[in-house]
């Protein structure tokens, strides 16, 4: 092997302060919840495919992405941590999954019951193949973890079906999926069971879009529709207005972004294309450079869910949808194995610590759709029904008529761990911090990479090295741009870390023996992040961060008025361990002043200044905000002088 | 008389730097302009009735609002400059407009061609008694200009008829406009003709909104549609969730409450009705003390055009409609003949001399539909189309498809002159500041007024008073909130105004003879205005204001990042008059720093503050923003400290 690869799920033990409990939350309540959800809501039984035209409750387009999602996250579960009785949920729902595939191979119960007779005549605005993108990622996902075929020969079915209608070859159709997710599943596909023709219609799909004629233009001409009447009036929204190799910047909705860079990367990885990389490296900068949310959400828009343009990043307005942070993430792993350099990964370490985690409750019952960075509570209590639909929710929620996001959130925090290692010939590459065991492969050396960790709160990680005999390899280890000044220990004594950086990485080169021991200091300190002076939503502002960890300001700690908040640019940060708050975090606090709006007149203007009185700022980390009483919530805080 | 009524248009004539050529504008370029339009739009062909289905440009719903407001400015223009060309134009309108009338008295293009059959079925949604408003109002002007009958007739059968279908007696429907304005219109139209009924229509459909069973409910089950399937979700959008008498903050439509509410106060002042007076107080109080821009602009979000929820008014996706700011000043002017306060009177200045002015350009041929108080620019030129219709647009507009607002904002400043003085028995009122000759009746006694000023821009006001014959009465002079020190004389003798100041009004009651003059002071400094602290998207902003008029900093005179500027609180303004520039207009200048985004990296967020540069900083009057070239525009300024 040369390809770096990320480690397979199996081969990665968590076991750490932070994640762990994370991880046992989604295994003991939310892997239940959603499935009983799921069943609640007709979704698993709508497979049964019983459903008839005037009964109540049809079918819904994206119900099986919604159950392969849950299917995947149960796979990565049981991976780690075997469970017969979840094993068992999974074997019911994929018996009654056989039900819904037609002797050709098609499996969309919507489509079968719901609207029959029109498969595969709106990939742009419908969900069949999104739908089964996720339903194979699942498969494959289950396979891995159980070895059981059943789930994976289905989808292998309707992969070979679908590879059959489209492509480029005679008598195919043009088409490749509205909502892109299939293009990585194929690959995905193509890597377990070795065939090639769901590598080449993933390579299709990838190329084939924004091709002119536009097959968008074309479906929608038979189906007797005008294309100009598209409901989002340009294919920027699905990312198919231009070839990939010549988009410049990062547009439309950003989960499908998301999707196809992942996917266009993993083609890239796959066949070795090199002309996908530039593309790739000019939509990460504009990504990550002009269009994220320092909490590493994306999606500025909740029109279309979607990137908007440079430097327009609206805290109260932000969509940032919990998917979308981590289909960032899902793209950054890709990035790392196509172009290795540790801007990837912090900015996956980012969405990780923020715009991810904070898409469930810490009990994991409850979930954001759009992760805002700005709530104005009592404005949302005051507003009429009709004007808070528009707004952000104020809270986490059970479920979502379009459910993604919780089921996605579940099956990312259950795979963490193929995040957090890569390996290569000659080298093992450690990406994320967190206690763990890995066994890597690099290639004619096995060995074991034991983590312990207490981050993201304590600077030191150990390492403990163990080749399965001694030999001559790199271990690299990310070094986080925001670390000032990281030191790094191999058996006690201090390594010169100028010399082996190199793209975000200190690399290891040596004769390691098991028991060799590396220990990495990445201080901490709580630092004032400003903003690009174009980001307009956040002139004025700063936010608190501390290592990946970005904090906000709650209203239950704080006065109501969130806004009316300035922290001076003198006052000391004060960060504290609180061991019993929001299951442990680390706390800031500094003495600030308020604009007094008690004192103010029964005027929206005047022109004399507020007066301002003291009062204490205390922060907490964003991931854990929402989940004690309901109120505002505000990252960018007013950065004043030290008269306030 | 002791009823206070605002003057008649033919008794004020206006005279003044500022306002002349404004009106001479409309006159000169903007009636011909928008009748052209009008023309080549289709909409006055619309009238003579000849489009068959299958043919292209259909007649559209509202196309008669639009050419009612258009004829209703010509009326408003012939009564103060006689034009036979511009008569002859309308009386041609006017001649294929008894046309599209039907045996019934019917009138309603669109409904008698594209829907027949559909008459009245969907007052929800349609505009059928909103066309109808806007044509009884131009048929009163335009009767009132010249007398012909012609109009007015056709408008008073179809009035008629609309009163034979609707009301509370038996067989009549308990229907209501969906977009109110022919509220206010039927008053007019019983003023001008005496009859009763068109009073007791205009009360009956104040009262009936919001009646349960609802009628829109009602309406939409004889549809055939689901009530709850309504577009905007809740009849708070219309005014309708509750009746009149009972709402306790402006909510919906902001151009339809101001209907509704000026409607209101009509009937209030022809019936007597003082039950509706607390609701217009309490609404009036929501309006201006919690959802108004400080350039008397309403409605904070395009979403539905409307009001969302107290202090929030967001400054880029403000909607603030040129519509709304003009009906906030309707509502003004009813709410000084019901309730006389300054206050009514402040708003109403500060929305002329702001909001609605911004509508249009200096030369009269572009508009804006809303008036945002930031427009960046940059960012609108670098988003693609389908993010780009998403905001607000960066330059006026030759004309909308839906174009309410061009010919709203002519009828407004061709007819300013009745919103300047109001009388009652003993007592003239001087609402507005304006050169002018005014003839008003006080009840026994005729006076005439002539006012001399270079209002906004000095601060002295002459009024030279002439009685018909020497007589004691009352000159009550507004004295604007925003003046600290006004100062008064009659005859040059010093007035001590602390005494006679009530509710915001001067009351110079005496024996007044040919030849009186009195002196009114208002000193003008150019002053920062303070956003409540509640108000999110202004925090830490400052507006610069002098007299009635708010202040904007342009890209062509400042750098490109507006929001990178910083007013320091202890800066001087330097106010001054630039003769040549956007015809004459005070500028204040300030030696300001912007935080430099040229010396900024390639990151979107860093632990460094941004380097700051002093540079100086120019704002002109917002309402004649727009008027060079194309760029950035913002109201609220960052405030520093001494250091930038």
């Amino acid at each position: 092997m040369t390809e770096r690869r990320a480690i397979p799920l199996h081969r990665v033990r968590i076991d750490d302060p932070f994640w762990t409990p994370r991880q046992d939350v989604i295994r003991e309540v939310t892997l239940d919840l959603q499935h009983d959800i799921l069943q609640k809501s007709g979704a698993i039984d709508a497979l049964k495919m019983q459903w008839k035209e005037g009964q109540p409750n049809p079918p819904h387009p994206f119900w099986e992405s919604d159950v392969a999602k849950w299917i995947e996250a149960a796979g990565y579960s049981l991976t780690t941590h075997p469970d017969p009785e979840l094993e068992a949920r999974v074997d019911a729902v994929i018996d009654i999954m056989g039900k819904a595939q037609q002797p050709d191979g098609y499996l969309n119960v919507y489509y079968s019951l719901v609207e029959p007779g029109n498969r595969w005549t709106n990939l742009r605005d419908k969900h069949e193949m999104y739908c089964a993108g996720h339903l194979i990622e699942a498969a494959v996902a289950y396979y891995e973890a159980t070895g059981k075929r059943k789930f994976l020969d289905i989808m292998c079915r309707y992969a070979d079906y679908i590879d059959s209608l489209f492509g480029p070859g005679e008598g195919q159709r043009r088409g490749y999926p509205g909502h892109e997710e299939l293009e990585l599943a194929l690959v995905k596909l193509h890597r377990l069971t070795g065939q090639e023709r769901y590598l080449r219609l993933a390579e299709y799909f990838v190329n084939e879009r924004g091709a002119q004629p536009h097959y968008f233009d074309i479906e929608a001409r038979e189906r007797g529709e005008d294309p100009a009447a598209f409901r989002f009036s340009d294919y920027d929204y699905n990312q198919s207005h231009l070839p990939i190799r010549e988009q410049e910047t990062a547009d439309g909705h950003s989960v499908r972004a998301m999707y196809l860079y992942s996917g266009a990367a993993d083609i890239a990885l796959a066949t070795g294309d090199e002309t996908l990389l530039p593309a790739l490296q000019r939509l990460w900068h504009n990504t990550t450079r002009r269009r994220m949310y320092v909490t590493g959400g994306i999606g500025s828009t909740p029109r279309g869910e979607r990137f908007t343009y440079d430097y327009d990043l609206p805290n109260m307005t932000a969509y940032t949808e919990t998917c979308a942070s981590i289909g960032l993430a899902f793209w950054a792993q890709r990035m790392l194995l196509l172009d290795l350099n540790g801007d990837y990964a912090d900015v996956l370490e980012l969405a990780l610590y923020n715009g991810i985690i904070s898409g469930g409750s810490l009990d994991g019952t409850r979930f954001f759709y759009s992760n805002p960075l700005e709530v104005d509570r009592r404005g949302w209590e005051s507003a009429r029904p009709s004007v808070r639909r528009e707004l952000p929710a104020a809270e986490r929620q059970g479920w979502f008529r379009c459910a993604c996001c919780p089921p996605n959130l579940a099956r990312f925090v259950a795979s963490l761990g193929t995040y957090a290692y890569a390996e290569e010939q000659g080298t093992a590459y450690v990406h994320l911090y967190l206690g763990s065991t890995a066994e890597l492969d690099l290639g004619g050396q096995k060995i074991t990479l034991t983590q312990e960790a207490n981050y993201p709160w304590d600077p030191t990680v150990r390492l403990k090295v163990d080749p399965a005999a001694p030999g001559r390899f790199t271990v690299a280890l990310r070094v986080p741009a925001w670390c000032r000044a990281p030191r790094l220990t191999v058996n006690g004594a201090d390594v010169a870390m100028a010399a082996i950086v190199e793209r975000g990485y200190a690399r290891l080169e040596r004769d390691w023996q098991a028991g060799d021991v590396v220990e990495l200091t990445l201080p901490m300190t709580t630092e004032r992040l400003y903003p690009h002076p174009r980001i307009i939503a956040d002139s004025g502002r700063v936010a608190l961060r501390r290592g990946p960890v970005v904090f906000c300001l709650e209203q239950v700690d704080n006065i109501a008025d969130l806004n009316a908040l300035l922290l001076p640019r003198d006052a000391d940060l004060t960060t504290a361990w609180d061991e019993d708050l929001l299951g442990g975090v680390y706390t800031v606090a500094a003495d600030g002043y308020a604009d007094d709006a008690d004192a103010w007149d029964d005027v929206l203007y005047r022109t004399e200044a507020p007066q301002r009185r003291p009062v204490p700022i205390k922060a907490v980390p964003y991931f854990a905000w929402g989940n004690r009483k309901p109120g505002s919530m505000l990252v960018w805080v007013r950065e004043g002088g030290s008269e306030g």
